[in-house]
């Protein structure tokens, strides 16, 4: 928060100017105890967009429209519903996904190619489309709807995910508000990622389209819970320009700022993924420092924050650099073993490859903390990465075994 | 065995002519309960040799002094020891790892460089070469030693792997056979994988590298235990000629045979490393079938045998196929989600890409035995592969968070 960003209390999707959300249920989400499960966020003009989807082959066809509608960086309103992934249903899940849309786009009275949609559920069922419908007329858009929207995307969460950030740019104040949802893994499906953020700015499609990737590449991007990615996963950026400051133009400082705003809503929602995690109770924090290219960082990172030995050692606090270092090993990052050094909540482990004596009573005290920090320097370059994990505990494998389908 | 191969009662490391081995115990594995831990295997000839050896760019020097040794196709003895893995130790790691072979060189009256060893075991620690010099001159070769020398390489394995197969081939018999160490995951090292196997068929070097390549591609790297890969992991194939046959040649009906034997041996091998895997009850095949190429086939069952929800789903006996398909979405495999139908142990359960109503408790009980069988059929090509795994259970987790350092 040094630069001039302020965090805003309570602050959300619906904190930047214009935007509105509203949602209700139509019985969607049997298995969990928030019943909200469809809603739709809006925008009072058009909004610049940027769209990031899984790059899993098996998609939900709600994931096939919005890569189609978001190819000309523009879109005015999303409609999300929870409880069922539109995923595994042949032909008829992209019907369904336009039809829902067209809906949406009467109902709002808006064009329908500025509409968007995202599913998260169940695999295999197809969408009780007039069930939706109806809804979707009840559906009343508020200025402050975004925390039942936060409500209405969540599947086995167990809390929501918000979040806002401002800071002024020439007597105008410039918001950039979020929300996500995470690592509910119900029958047959697996986490299922969303994450929807708003800002008030003025900015280009292009220019959005570029921040948002450095956002998204250093945050969603570096989470991992279980390895699994989802048929749905998408994370939407729009920009409407309420805000009533001039256009965020490349290379300004506001930029910087809108850039940085951006950035810390992205790794907000991120982390909360992960500490939400099923089964988990611990953050992992992955540093990987002094690496010859930015590529390996953050693959010398995430394989280590995803390795299934790892995940169980800090489970058991376990300071087993053994594990980390060979995770390392088998990442795409150059390493040269006699440079390594590794530090466990700043506690070093090991120098130039070799095992250091430590406080082991200290670190394995340290280490049952709600959060894990491993920082791994290659003493190689200058290029460091972040990735963040959980650990893996026995709720989590009990919880996934059970009977789901 | 339809085509002329006979298993061989008992059969192991030491089953082809030629071949002795020899075991004793230094006290390097004070955690397991079998003592052996330091062996020998010699051939009374040299050997045509190939070697594989682990990815991770994290070596034990025991691996690095191998690679070296066996660029020439040529060995004629390995020293192994359990309990430690020489690795993580600096250069130290190297100068031991020669000054073992040289010990046993003298020993065995062979030149120094036709000596190989493999370490697997704790990693950080260095190896008491004293202590394990004395213990070489304790060991004795014996024509049956083969069953003593898998006990001596394992480590927290529950219990040995050993195998052998026989051929006629002109009015001679030619004898392959096999020992592996699998899953002990002990403090700080991970599931070190070795596997050595011997025959006394006459072969050039360079031939026996293209078919030994082609075996362990097929199996010992298409299993997979939690992902992790360790620093030690080798295998190692040797030829002596000892069966008096003539020299098997490429296109041969007899290089047709030792190929199949060499796939056999491996294939039981590398799955009983699975079945030995921590906390595991049950083996996982997967077939990937009627794919455009090998690579992506192969990409797309091993994918699948990791995923730790696939895994978790069949240690719950959960015929959770929407976990099994979005594995294979995230794969190197490409797909057309219309296409692929999916069984398990032979019962359809998904169709053109979407589920079929299955009987569900017939399902999950077949599950509920020691082997579960999931074919995915893409109906794209004619390529196949197969992978195999091992459910994950509340003990992996619980065996691999306890403390270990």
């Amino acid at each position: 928060m040094s630069s001039g960003l302020t965090k805003i209390d309570r602050g959300n999707i619906t904190s930047p100017k214009g935007f509105t959300a509203g949602s209700t249920f139509v019985g969607l989400k049997t298995y969990a105890e928030d019943k909200l499960d469809l809603g739709i966020l809006m925008s009072v003009s058009p909004c610049s967009v940027a769209g990031f989807y899984t790059l899993n082959k098996l998609k939900s066809h709600s994931v096939t429209l919005d890569q189609e509608r978001t190819m000309n960086g523009r879109a005015q309103a999303l409609v999300v519903n929870s409880g069922i992934a539109n995923a595994c249903v042949g032909h008829q899940g992209y019907i369904d996904a336009s039809d829902i849309t067209k809906k949406v786009s009467e109902h709002l009275g808006l064009a329908n190619d500025d509409v968007l949609i995202c599913s998260t559920g169940l695999i295999g069922v197809e969408l009780p489309v007039s069930l939706i419908k109806t809804g979707i007329d009840r559906i009343v858009q508020k200025e402050d709807g975004g925390h039942d929207l936060a409500r209405a995307i969540i599947t086995t969460d167990t809390r929501t995910k918000e979040i806002g950030f401002n800071f002024r740019h020439e007597e105008k104040i410039i918001t950039v508000g979020g929300i996500s949802k995470g690592s509910g893994m119900i029958h047959p499906n697996m986490a299922t990622m969303l994450a929807f953020i708003t800002t008030d700015a003025a900015i280009s499609p292009d220019l959005l389209k570029t921040m948002a990737n450095k956002s998204v590449d250093q945050s969603f991007n570096m989470i991992t819970i279980d390895g699994d990615t989802s048929t749905n996963d998408t994370v939407l950026v729009f920009a409407n320009g309420e805000s009533g400051c001039p256009e965020i133009l490349d290379g300004s400082p506001e930029q910087a700022l809108l850039q940085e705003s951006l950035d810390q809503v992205c790794v907000f929602l991120a982390k909360e993924i992960v500490r939400d995690g099923e089964g988990a109770n611990k953050l992992i924090e992955v540093n990987v420092e002094g690496a010859s290219s930015r590529e390996e960082a953050r693959s010398g990172a995430i394989t280590v924050a995803s390795s299934t030995l790892v995940k169980t050692a800090i489970h058991g606090n376990d300071p087993n650099w053994g594990r980390i270092v060979a995770a390392l090993g088998r990442s795409k990052c150059e390493i040269i073993e006699e440079k390594i050094a590794l530090y466990i909540n700043d506690i070093c482990i090991m120098e130039s490859g070799i095992p250091t004596p430590f406080p082991k009573d200290s670190v394995v005290a340290i280490m049952s903390g709600e959060e894990v920090v491993i920082r791994l320097n290659l003493n190689l370059g200058s290029e460091s990465a972040t990735a963040w994990g959980c650990n893996l505990s026995e709720e989590y494998v009990t919880f996934n075994s059970a009977y789901t389908t």
